[in-house]
């Protein structure tokens, strides 16, 4: 690749990506309406509200990929998930039209499933239950994907991000922890696919503790290769257990099923 | 019902409404951006544009039952999908909240599985596939729905309408087409449900030619009962055959699947 | 046939099958623990304890079909349950094995799914979700009726009876009328199937309102015929709508669910 | 239609649908190995062995479609079956390709299912289970037809046939019973559909006996109008039921499954 | 844990059991019909009929987890197995009731399925097709369970437990076995679970040898370990392989498929 | 095994097999219509042509085993089709059924699904799309395998060969690859198993890429065991990626789906 963007880039995952994809294209662009801090000799900079069209028209020019971190992940206010995660989704998907149609990973969210109950084994076909306006905005980001994949031939890998740490943090993220070396070789598979289409894959790694079933991706080549049961013993140690009517016990998405609706 | 609040009453399927409804609640609450003209002695009409927050939220005080057909209802730019039926669904489902959560009825399409197959046969759980901005718009307000139903117990009853006119005007027609009388007899199921939960239901009659199974939704009570069998012979003998080859022949969503992205 | 047995011919199906089915065998054998009043002339009257298994043995010699309506057919204590649900059907089926294996209509129930949602449209492989100890015992019966079939060919249809009145009697019941013209039509085309097997069909009419679906039993050409919406208005008009948090609005069972465990 | 094609129009279903099919285009042509009598003022008839590549490209030229009833249509020798349904059905589509690709009904058979058992309910994708070379001269038949589709875009309408008689024979045939007015009914629904694909459709009646589920087939608007139960009670009064352990009891392809391999 | 019961500790499995989770609790309490031998310093002994309402009442006081591995674990007269498997199950459930609810591990049977031929791949929800009286009596158990978790939320592990020896010991035994390390494993991660639920689990080890599918319960962590694979050399050489036609090479229940119904 | 007939050893396939299934039997039959070199000690060969019934019924005299890999092998005219993978497999399950019924491995191919797009997930019961004649030849063996066993009791493994080869040669085959170890393997398990049954079995590898599923094979404790990751970096730094729209990039069939239809 000559020119990778990767939106979002001074995120938690965007600055690990940032370091981990520095070899994967020529030129690494980033983006954020946050500091990036100082580009390296292959890094383009460019602070960019994902909002604001034409200033998104100009980030995607020249990319041959796009790695799509950016805009709202937590729940928020509707205005500020109106911004980044609507307006900036539609924003980005003409952006691309409009310069070639680079392959885009969407980063999706474990939290389109929030209200499954965590005994469910879910398909990449399954239900859609969000947990909130976070979660809402990512089931229309799916959909924005899905139909410029249907009308234009645009490519997206819809990753439904589990928990994208350097190790599980608690008990909830045993099932939902999605190690960085498995997201970059879920990226590699991605840019490396002679046809991408545009399916969704679960964003987690091969834990034990299990709630989805990756195997309709399997045609990418990619296995994750991770797994949380080797921080199981520390996690039971240095945590209590959650009770069994706690939240974090119930539903897929955790806490998040308990936000409220945020006003600005 | 004390009050039944229609929006969109000045569009197509609205008017029908205003006229079929009278008798449902004691007063019809009729709003639309549009002219509505004057008020019968049981109507209230208030000009409302839906992406209007504090508008909206005094639009369903005092409601029980919400049926909304407001918003854009065909392909159009992203600005006008944004605050008719991104924003003005966000409106409608926390002025909702606030006012003791009436009972809605949520006019969402076919145009959310428009890049589905006509020969596939189709449960309320198939796989969205919208084929424009409006459908998209659609696949947002469902996931608005099933969220608000999941965190706060808001009722919804999910309709995607298929082509509810008079009779069925083609060929595709013979398949989406959903009388009026097939919807008001959904509407009073859904009104006289003891419980909803939040079904997606087919807005279409009990047509020979079928896309979609109903099945799911039958614990409502609602069988559609007309079949626009009764009109394929008018149809044949005054319209020619669409081509094989032609998108109405080929996607359920019709010509929708060819419209361009609008801009404004 | 020559003689077909009825248990259970003091209750209330019973009294009614008693009736309906006096033409469908040369005798009619009917027995209960219960006053069965005077026998008619083609009628063997015969006071049977269920749990009494040198009793059951006796009453099943010389019968060509066994329509089985005996037993507990509400919550009752464990010790009533294990007598007339567990003891019974063990004694039944081995009397049915010693003489001939004569077919056999177990009357099971909507009680073996009764915390099934009302929202789920079921069919008949769907998870059993008993609703009290009258319910297990039944699928105690099922599993039973299972195993004679598959290691000694008795052959049983597995009726789960919703409910079966002259009429449907309040709301849950739009849902689950069984009407006793159509468990007639039923009985006969068990007995007339060439080949029965060991099917689980639902004892439902032809309702609008639809939980069940019985197409995986159509083998046996039995279509229900009557439709509880002709009881829809006068039932709306006459009582009043459960609400949407009552257990008869959630559950398929209804207030079965609600039952305590019982002590004698 | 101008010209329309049906081979083994000399066979039983094929002189019925010479009678019911004249006036669906301008000339029938009406091809078999055996007699066809006299030509009407708008038939052409034609002898043909479908083994012979060129008389059947000859046959094809000039048709706007095509009823393919020809070939064996019972258990037969190898050599026949292979001559008539293996070599016939190539040179069939050879022959459309070369001559616009008219659209096919291909008259498959419920012998492709011929070992699924009576009590399973079937979709249009169910696993085949042949009973017979015949059977399986079918099955390579509907492979064909699906290659051609996929390859070539060639329409074919799989249409597996029950028993095509003026009413029901016998007790299996309540469940396989396809009325010739239904057929006629779906040759049209074929004929006139915008878009056909290739769809595998059930030749039955709305039969109360039902093994097969037609829904996936709906999008074409045809729906079976006849039932077998009419003539139940005249079966089961003129005929004694088969044993529950004869193979007319027991598999859906009846006696075909007893069927040795017949030599020459 | 400070005190888990485990019924059947006199068994085959329940001695395994006292060695290897004596670490799990600071007291182990053992029940049996038979003898238990000696206590070690932190195991409290019980002699228990499980069919003696007022014992099992006072055995299951003070526990915080229950192996409930008792009862009848072979096939045998409905007596037996109505007094350990029936009315035991009954005891437990209302003593656990009574007592805390504290969590329960059922040790349900392969023999709820024995009757699935063995080229049948199952996953948990899959239709039960028990092989005998015991394999009925296990059904029971499983509704007892669902019912007592639906209504009073009492959770269970249902395991169904295929062949738990040291190693495998005959062909049949390449499919089924649990080796005793994996249930230990599951034990541990059912005890650990914060929300444990009503889960069925097949009790197997991850053997090349597979019939039944786990991943429904991968949401509890556990994966087994052991494979039967490293016993297939040994078996092979040492036994003579069953025939094709042997009820052992047949059905997933194997020879207990064959057993009579015992008598007193 | 005391014979084991290889058909086809002449081929690329049948070469590695001769070699690698030396030991499994006493002596191995190899035919071939093409030269098979100098017999080994242990080795019968037979030049046959597999069109020719009576050959073919001396062939399979006196085997216990045979792995049938004659026939055509790609798209070739349909005479030549004819007679060797649709006449010669008929001729093939007569001569087995003439001499006891010996278990057959049949070589079927990926290309009976050859037009199921790349990004399908597939079990052994998917729908058959061939890509061509020898696809739909392959169909019809397979349809050929299944009415043996259910007429006749004839086991066959119906292996879907993707790409046997030393390693995977091109991008393509990172998904279809099917190595000579895991076939050999395969065949060992098959000729094991007490009991075979009639299976669908996907000859692939344990490949990271992955389009099929053969968990229902599972029961003949057959795991695969190679992985075409091994060979990634290789294709990758050797071969240029196929373009998306290249149809080895689109179907399962690769470039057989643009093969002609071939004549003589």
């Amino acid at each position: 690749m000559k020119r990778l963007l990767i939106t979002g880039a001074a995120g938690g995952v965007g600055r690990e990506m940032r370091k981990r994809l520095a070899g994967m294209a020529d030129i690494l662009r980033l983006s954020d309406i946050a500091d990036l801090g100082d580009a390296a000799p292959n890094e383009e900079l460019v602070t960019c509200d994902l909002g604001d069209e034409a200033a998104v028209l100009d980030l995607v020019a020249g990319c041959d990929g796009i790695l799509h971190l950016g805009g709202v992940s937590v729940e928020r206010s509707f205005s500020q998930i109106l911004n980044g995660n609507i307006q900036g989704v539609y924003n980005l998907y003409e952006a691309a039209r409009a310069h070639g149609m680079p392959r885009i990973i969407f980063a999706s969210s474990n939290h389109v499933v929030g209200f499954q109950p965590q005994d469910a084994h879910l398909g990449a076909d399954c239900a859609m239950k969000p947990d909130g306006l976070y979660g809402v905005s990512k089931c229309f980001g799916e959909a924005m994907a899905s139909m410029y994949h249907s009308k234009f031939g645009q490519e997206t890998a819809i990753v439904r991000i589990g928990s994208c740490f350097e190790k599980p943090l608690n008990h909830r993220m045993l099932a939902t922890w999605f190690s960085v070396d498995d997201f970059v070789g879920l990226i590699e598979a991605v840019f490396r696919a002679p046809r991408l289409g545009c399916p969704v894959i679960w964003g987690v790694s091969d834990n034990d503790h299990a709630w989805w079933d990756n195997s309709a991706g399997r045609y990418l080549g990619w296995v994750a290769k991770d797994n949380s049961a080797a921080y199981l013993a520390h996690i039971e140690s240095t945590q209590s257990r959650p009770a069994a009517d706690d939240p974090v016990s119930i539903w897929q998405g955790g806490a998040f099923t308990q936000d409220p609706i945020f006003k600005d």
